[in-house]
């Protein structure tokens, strides 16, 4: 029996949840409540379920700047749930200060002044990432206030690509040893970036010996809050980029609940998407019912327990294409309002369903989107008028587009592009706007206009743009004052001409800057960058190759151990584990090369080698 | 020793500080951080003054909504200094939920989850007042954190003059009870009405017996935060209309520091002015040194301390009348410069050598308030440029204003009207700016443009003029309707004229609504119904004789006790008293109207009975 005690004791429980957006909706008297109450509801299933602890991946909230209001339920949240008796089972055995940003170093149930029996780890999202001189984030408050365990905050500074080190949390539980990896949002456009140049991101991994146990027996975890593309590298990130050492991914920030952990093939980690806990777009990927996880994690082997969320309002999504449908007449506008209706119907007594499973009374969300080509559009806000008080969204039920064609149902992204929807582009990132655009400019470059775009709009910096401007007409004028023609008094329609001559000037900068003649001045800081032909080995592990080059480490990652997998990815030779049979995964051998590169020391705490991008 | 052990057990210490602006000038590169280090000044000298509470007078925050850097860097002094095992050694024994405003509905130092040692109390001010549907000011979200007991806030509704209930803390350390009144800022205007009005304010008194002690012996304080003026009542509350069985009165708002306790004659108590801890306007009261005060109080006998705050910023103030200067040429612009830069040379001299007893070496504030009659302006920022890096404010030392005669220092008020100051314009409150205009409009009441200017500015509606337009329309509309002239089909040129015919109207509503027949439809809501001829009967006592007519407490007050007075107001016949020396005022005699009167039960807790305006 104290065997079972003992293995219990061993037994990491973790509860995932990510975009939870509180304060999203706020000022909507149907809507404003439902990003706490779904809150509350996950910090219930943390308390239910005894878990060590609850683990965010980012967008905690939805505005960088949260309401009064927001911020007062927030905390009224956490106080309720997180202030306990419970005994916090786990130690974080790293250095705390590294990993942690708040003023007073450590995790907040170390803090004697404070009785916490639910610790929450949350990265930052996009929604709540750092601004300002002081690079504080919203999370900043909660964790100064000590109720929340702020990681994986970076301050890349201003000019460049940037560079990070990532600190993670050593975390500690029996004979468990959890290595939490934690990067907070970065513009999708710059992590890129950095993922592709040589020792841009530094993965601190746990120092063996002294107690701890080899790496092997470390279960790596990385959460990670950016756009996730599986092939082009522009407006997300790729998997494939993601360093090899790791076991499981937690991504954050898209809003699918694609839960159950699923293999990345050839890079040796699972994937985890838990999907927000609130739909903010209304689209077909967030019609999907909303999931938390639950993980279990002895040794380096974990169960993964999905578990729905009964709070959040019930959304049902139809699309319906105009021309397919028998009972629609193109001259006759009632026989489109009827059969919209009959939908609207059909769906709200779906909803009504649902909502009896889970106890719920709200009313729904609904969605049609009507591709009407060969029609007229009807109005869509006369149309809701017929379902207020029945749905939650009257005045948006319908969502026109054109093409048939384009549109069909894209599964692969979650936001699909070629139709106009507000609540969509709430989601979307200015970035990706403005990189849709596909802008070629020559003095401005698109980098410093994204960041003009996002201090002006997320910072309320009304003087972004001008400082912008008038600083890439400086640089601009430097550069060519160093050009060999006349250019000492030019003015900004002779700049762009002027430029092109200017690509002989002599290269200076650090090695992390690459240029190619064809390219424009200022473009070494734009989308473009990725179009340059690289040392690419192999189409199947692009980025892999590029470390054999660079950093010498390949020969480490290509021996990296396979740890079992979960059970919903149990395919593919893998066992499927569950807690009663929890078993070690076989130790392989690790070569000559990989060992030197492993003692390397480190400063801080107990952190041991640096893995410079994978 | 015993005895002495005993008597200081019954010595309840406050510190008391009020206007401390959090924030203020946070994007200042030179003074962002003067707000925050004036505050942490504050908190260590709470600190070693080991005092019980921490009572702040409002404005903690200088803005409504304060940046996240604001609230993460006051949280952190917060949970520096108020958490520790300090013992706390008083008891709040009246219904906590009653007079704090929070979910958990108890004093903070008593919530079993954290570990406070310094409790503050504080009501909010004009720049932290709740706002919003959830009525939610700054201060909750420090409330919901647990950071500070948060009092003194009413919820008035949008409607009528409102009616607020004042339920204060009752206080116990050992012998001594004191009831700490709060009541967070109101529009003057609206608070001045109230007080007016019968019934519109309500202040709960202690229940007797069962252990506590009679009135008598009850010390009473209000802590409030508005304009102060003794005796027009256009733009403040005059102390005249405070509840005479107060016996202190912590007046915050006004930014200069009056703090030595001071009688109001006829009133019975005495009112504390404890300015603000920083200068946010450049004039000559915020030159002053700033303090806090020290009040140690045991039973009804109480000793000041004031206390000067070393981290303040030094400010040098100064005037001069360019004609009375012997040295200064019309003609000749360099003459003014020449002596302009003289006296800032004297001034930044005098700041130098007072900065060297305070041991700090912050730039100082200088401003020179120069009345250039018969002279030209000279330009004030090309004046300032000599001064970077010597003023902390070089961009705004020179104020200029125009007549000699109108500006004589008007020293009875803070701001002094005539002239243009973009710093006191920010100190000056909206209504404030409208009432100097005295606007006679029929239509618009100033009352509603004031809310709705309020919501425009602080609350970011953008719609708030147009509602309050489509309002006040409307309701004039509907007046017209009843109104004997055809006026189904009006304009807003026409109502305007037509109103006069309107006020034979029948006249319906509650008995707080008293409207005379020279008065236009809306105006009872505007400030001219402080013309209206009112039954006062002496000049003296002009509030104190309405009551009589009213709510017939007169004979209670009437003879409500005189408490020994403060040692900095002992004339007049008070007593000094020391710590070493403090005596039990003499109990008189009550009258058995009074007695009657107080033995009204209530519900809640144990507060006693309630006392209708004053």
């Amino acid at each position: 029996m104290l065997s079972r005690e003992e293995e219990r004791a061993s037994i990491l429980r973790i509860l995932v949840a990510t975009d939870c957006h509180l304060g999203y909706l706020e000022k909507d008297e149907v809507r404003r409540f439902d990003s706490f109450e779904t809150f509350e509801e996950i910090c219930s299933l943390a308390e239910k379920n005894k878990v060590d602890f609850l683990l965010l991946g980012g967008d905690l909230f939805h505005e960088s700047k949260p309401s009064n209001s927001t911020l007062v339920k927030t905390i009224e949240i956490l106080r309720l749930y997180c202030m306990n008796d419970r005994p916090v089972q786990f130690q974080v055995i790293s250095d705390q200060a590294a990993s942690l940003q708040n003023r007073f170093g450590q995790v907040n149930y170390e803090d004697q002044n404070y009785n916490i029996g639910l610790p929450i780890f949350t990265i930052h999202g996009n929604h709540d990432d750092p601004a300002g001189v002081d690079n504080v984030s919203s999370n900043d408050i909660l964790s100064a206030g000590n109720l929340l365990n702020y990681f994986g905050k970076t301050d890349l500074g201003c000019t460049g690509v940037g560079k990070v080190t990532v600190y993670p949390v050593f975390i500690r539980k029996g004979e468990t040893y959890v290595a939490l990896y934690g990067l907070g949002n970065i513009r999708d456009e710059r992590l890129n970036r950095m993922l592709h140049e040589p020792h841009a991101v530094k993965w601190v991994q746990p120092e063996t010996g002294d107690g701890t146990p080899a790496y092997d027996d470390w279960f790596n975890i990385l959460v990670i809050h950016q756009n996730r593309t599986k092939g082009s590298p522009r407006n997300g990130i790729s998997e494939l980029l993601l360093p090899r050492f790791l076991d499981l991914v937690i991504w954050g920030h898209e809003h699918e609940c694609l839960i159950d952990p699923k293999e990345v093939p050839g890079m040796g980690f699972h994937v985890t998407q838990p999907g927000s806990s609130i739909a903010t777009s209304l689209i077909d990927a967030e019609a999907k019912p909303k999931h938390v996880l639950l993980m279990e994690i002895k040794g380096t082997q974990y169960r993964p327990t999905k578990i729905p969320l009964q709070s959040v309002r019930p959304f049902e999504y139809a699309e319906v294409v105009l021309e397919d449908q028998v009972d629609v007449d193109p001259s006759d506008e009632a026989t489109i309002h009827a059969h919209l209706h009959q939908i609207m119907s059909n769906l709200i007594e779906k909803a009504r369903e649902s909502a009896v499973t889970g106890l719920m009374h709200k009313l729904p969300l609904v969605r049609i989107k009507v591709d009407y080509s060969g029609f007229s559009t009807i109005n869509s806000k006369q149309f809701g008028q017929k379902y207020v008080g029945k749905v939650a969204n009257p005045q948006d039920i319908l969502l026109f587009k054109k093409s048939g064609k384009r549109c069909k149902i894209t599964q692969e992204s979650t936001n699909s592009p070629g139709e106009v929807d507000m609540n969509e582009l709430n989601q979307q990132t200015i970035e990706a706007l403005i990189s849709e655009t596909n802008l070629q400019m020559e003095i401005l470059s698109v980098h410093d206009l994204n960041s003009a775009l996002h201090d002006f709009v997320n910072e309320d910096d009304k003087s972004a743009f001008h400082s912008c401007l008038q600083q890439s007409i400086e640089e601009a004028r430097n550069k060519l004052t160093t050009a060999p023609e006349d250019s000492t008094d030019i003015d900004e329609q002779q700049i762009s001409c002027v430029l092109d001559q200017n690509t002989q000037a002599p290269e200076k900068g650090t090695t992390a800057k690459r240029r190619t003649g064809s390219l424009n001045l200022q473009t070494t800081d734009t989308l473009s960058v990725f179009e340059e032909p690289r040392a690419l080995e192999s189409d199947d592990e692009p980025v892999e190759s590029s470390d054999v080059e660079e950093s010498g480490g390949s020969s480490q990652q290509a021996g990296r151990k396979r740890r079992a997998a979960p059970a919903a990815a149990a395919a593919g030779g893998r066992r499927k584990t569950d807690l009663a049979s929890f078993q070690r995964a076989p130790t392989k051998e690790e070569d000559a090369d990989a060992a030197k590169k492993r003692r390397a020391p480190v400063a801080a705490g107990r952190y041991g080698a640096v893995i410079r991008r994978r």
